[in-house]
């Protein structure tokens, strides 16, 4: 049976990594392999950490609809290959990808079957205090962040879940119980195989 | 925002009452009290244990449909009152309904929102091994039992979601993670309330 895709998604600062990291440590999901234009180092393998690409065989992926979704970041680019989505899936594969909130919606278009999951802190307030305790912005880019998260959650609407990461405990049981429940769902193949091994066992 | 309404279904001995009673122990989940007409026993509470019911008040109720199903068991009559549930999920409490699988689609049709689970030891073998365990039935009537469940998990494609209770302690996780994520789930109330706190909170 194919595998699930989840998509966590939410403002910055609303504890994706962190979260994510846990999710990953504590369920037997994956997590997809992005491609980087960004050498490798030390240690790093191809295809384990990332796909090393150069700057050529990355426009060329864009130029081919290849990426799920890519950003630019420290002068290096990265991105999510449909086609490394496509076949951990299809290995029966549950995976995360972890996204901004405009990457969702990219991602359902690429997969409709995918299961998005909101994350946000519980309140503006809160955000700015978890921004401003990073002390790495100045007041502009802090301005900038919570109009951003403001506008952003109005998104939640298009999505199937919400995780209020108030405690991160509690917020890591959500997004597992989340899993496990999308495993549990009723689909047309889980229908068709549970039918036939309950009966067929006689 | 109104109560979540989860209802258990499966076959007879695929473990609902045992796998429901760790749920309700281990969750803030509540059971709907059922009318009977039976009598009270001593230190039984009307409205706690049981709404307790004349046969002609029984009987009235039925005529004005005022029940999601009920059933005639040892002489004595048992119903879930729909005037019961709606009060309790309009008060906001999550309810479980353990019913059997023909009760199931009764309630989706007075309850379009309910959250249906499916409960199936994981083979006809393994559920005949359950019947004949308890020692209770001869042989004609685990005959028609088995035959009724082989008909019964065809049911199951008008669930939302299956749990095998294979091991006790992974159905009641599966279970417990099934009420919660639906405790996650976007809807128009949960978003409106959610992103309305987001933003007030500044």
């Amino acid at each position: 049976m194919a595998g699930l895709l989840f998509v966590v998604s939410g403002p910055s600062a609303a504890g994706k990594g962190t979260v994510c990291k846990r999710v990953l440590a504590e369920t037997d999901l994956e997590l997809s392999v992005s491609a980087t234009t960004r050498k490798p180092r030390p240690g790093e393998v191809h295809g384990r950490e990332y796909y090393f690409m150069t700057e050529e065989e990355f426009v060329r992926t864009i130029e081919e609809n290849g990426f799920v979704e890519h950003v630019h970041n420290f002068g290096c680019r990265y991105g999510t290959l449909v086609r490394d989505v496509e076949e951990k899936l299809s290995q029966g594969k549950d995976l995360i990808l972890e996204i901004d909130v405009q990457g969702g919606y990219l991602v359902r278009e690429k997969f409709p079957d995918c299961i998005l999951i909101f994350l946000i802190p519980p309140t503006l307030t809160e955000l700015e205090h978890r921004i401003r305790g990073r002390g790495t912005e100045d007041e502009a880019s802090i301005r900038d962040r919570l109009l951003t998260a403001e506008r952003e959650v109005e998104c939640l609407k298009d999505y199937d879940y919400l995780v209020i990461n108030d405690q991160l405990d509690a917020a890591v049981e959500d997004m597992k119980s989340v899993i496990r429940a999308e495993q549990c769902r009723v689909t047309k193949n889980k229908y068709d195989s549970t039918v036939q091994f309950f009966k067929e066992s006689r």
